[in-house]
């Protein structure tokens, strides 16, 4: 089967926001064993979403798109869909009653122009949004070249790829002709660059019959493998790919699945029944921001400082002025203090601490920016590390909060944290 | 003058690699006065190629491309473009020294495929590209609906850019047969729906010469105005449409131009040489994290306390015991002790404090989740409130983080920061 991706938007044919979605609906229609023939881009003109649907439904048997479902003028694709099939628009009223409901629950009168977003083309099936007013909604249509299926959701990543996976993909299943099946398995790693990983894994498989694919999306670095073909047999082909990769992979592999560092570093604690406290500088906050992102890291999540000047490191994590003036507040002995102090301060298992020169500014000769400190405290002994990292002020927080995670999710396991290594190929 | 522009290959179609090239061009096009009609992507299929040049030059005077000009079998750009156009292809020998040079210098052996960048249909300009063995070209066409344009660069983001820059850009702008231009002027906007914006704007401007555009990825939820014409006159007119929509916006605008809440929060701390601390509940340090963002940060921003357990809450900020039992821990009570206790603890002007039930569990009758209660202490005054908030996990946070924000905005622009609400219409 081919599918085609639409994007609608101004914002994207300006060129004033990047469009993620096409990406992320292709590879997800990639792993259905779909095949997209086009991604087409258009901004907000009845005219140019029209010929947009024309075309694709000439080259795909199903066209999914994304964008245009708001409630302002300049939102088009419910009234452009409608006139492309040839249906009235009708409303649906569980829908109105839904927003409607929605915005009581938040107090707030709903403008009129909300209603716009019950409003479907005559014989749609609605693709429920749980996340935002905008419902999506799907279409049959019958063409002289055979049927054609549109499947049109809301623009914003969140939403989409919540009504993608809730309602579009297990239909699109469904849909396939074709009694084979895709099935895969993916691969989190941390600590190699893609190439390498590539290099790596290279000739574990048959390209005949397995199909790897690598992703990276910093923090998350993926390798999934993907079979092919009768269901019966898919489960135990699977296993022995799979099983082939992860031997190859060894200790950078941090979790398998649909899973992140936090979620595995809060995994372990939970079944460790261990705390964790943070001692934040430069990461400034992110680390305990993304252990929070799990749901229930109350249990395993103390808190900590986010210690920013010298004064809190000194007032509230208990560093010494002497370290600090000695050392400098960018330094393995800074942040071995930081997580003692954090640890004394909080009462948890572990305790990890960050300092380091974030940029654009502050960097010298002796420590350039991208210099970073990494210590963690627990009970059985005190680590800390140097690194020499790079990029600008955003990469370097966020590949210090990921070492950070790794060195708690080592230490938890065991091992010495610092074998974490951004550096080793 | 319309634009097309068109990506290939199959890493974009398999969803393997973001197309971040189609974004640059277009950004680029519309600041030279171009409108970009469409944008399309297709894989490394001579058919598909072909069929999508033909698409767009039906859409736009001038069709830019990327991609497929490698030297292996799946480069398919320049014999499909020949085919396309009807021309024959051609070997430029001083392209085909230039490579046997460059293989020659870095003392290799050239790979005879190398020769096929040297081929170009017959009356192309030749693109020159200093980054790599690929140059581009560009083509005229007369077609029945008159002249068409092509340009052809590698996919290469580093070298695209580079020919798009050197080679491209100046002859399209000497291209233009008219001198009109666009400009636009973008308001960042906090406390409305987009919905409830798109309301109170309408009717301000003539949508015959300006154009109103929404953009809602929170926490940016940004209008933004453009006017287009002659340049002389453009300026002004761009200064008249951008003041009333300025005065309709009123304190809903927090921010103009391509700004982000914690800047402006930056921006306003530096002005008044003011310093802030935080104390993190249920934010867990994304609001450190945000403030932290930005470049130069240190100057004010202190640090604090992420304060996820009662333990800490007790210990590090000095939140009563009493407080705790009385009024529970999600409380204005105890986020005002927090806010007092993260003041003294970094001896910051303003502190801000967030305690609240993120979900998706710990809600109850009394406080469901999404209950979040906010304060604020400074040397003038404390203040607190209790917002109810709802949706997922990550955006409770994500919202509360805001409402935080604009809180220290509103108190260093000496307003009560209770104002701030994102249940307002």
């Amino acid at each position: 089967m081919r599918a085609a991706i639409l994007s609608t938007g101004d914002e994207l044919t300006t060129g004033r926001t990047l469009d993620t979605n096409a990406q992320f609906i292709a590879d997800q229609l990639l792993a259905l064993g779909y095949e997209v023939t086009a991604m087409m881009t258009v901004g907000d003109f009845p005219d140019r979403i029209e010929s947009a649907w024309r075309t694709l439904f000439e080259r795909a048997e199903i066209v999914v798109s994304t964008g245009g479902l708001g409630p302002t003028a300049d939102d088009l694709t419910t009234e452009t869909v409608a006139r492309v099939i040839g249906r009235p628009l009708l409303r649906d009223e569980a829908t109105a009653q839904r927003i409607r409901d929605l915005f009581e629950s938040m107090g707030r009168k709903m403008p009129e122009n909300n209603l716009k977003q019950a409003m479907f083309p005559e014989g749609a099936v609605i693709l429920r949004n749980d996340l935002g007013t905008a419902p999506g909604f799907r279409f049959a249509l019958e063409t002289s070249a055979g049927v054609r299926h549109g499947v049109v959701m809301p623009g914003v990543p969140r939403e989409m790829k919540h009504i993608l996976a809730e309602e579009v993909l297990p239909w699109m299943r469904s849909l396939r002709d074709d009694a084979s099946e895709w099935r895969s398995h993916t691969f989190q790693t941390f600590g190699i660059s893609e190439s390498a990983l590539d290099e790596m894994v290279a000739g574990v498989l048959d390209p005949n019959t397995t199909r790897l694919a690598f992703r990276a999306a910093f923090p998350q670095i993926s390798v999934r493998v993907t079979v092919h073909g009768a269901p019966a047999e898919l489960d135990e082909r699977l296993a022995r790919a799979a099983a082939a990769i992860r031997e190859r992979l060894g200790e950078f592999c941090y979790g398998e699945g649909d899973t992140t560092m936090e979620e595995e570093v809060g995994r372990l604690l939970t079944d460790a029944g261990a705390t964790v406290a943070v001692a934040e500088s430069c990461t400034g906050g992110l680390i305990g921001h993304r252990l929070t992102n799990v749901a229930g890291s109350s249990a395993y999540f103390r808190g900590g400082v986010v210690a920013y000047s010298n004064r809190v490191k000194n007032s509230a994590l208990g560093v010494a002025i002497e370290t600090l003036d000695r050392h400098g507040a960018v330094s393995p002995q800074v942040a071995e203090e930081m997580a003692r102090g954090a640890r004394a301060a909080t009462g948890a298992d572990y305790a990890i601490a960050t300092t380091g020169i974030a940029g654009p500014g502050g960097g010298s000769a002796d420590k350039p920016v991208g210099t970073v400190c990494i210590a963690l405290e627990s009970a059985r002994a005190t680590y800390s590390h140097r690194y020499q990292l790079w990029g600008n002020r955003e990469w370097v927080k966020l590949l210090t909060s990921q070492i950070a995670l790794d060195w708690v999710r080592r230490a938890v396991l065991g091992e010495d944290p610092t074998r974490s290594s951004v550096l080793r190929k």
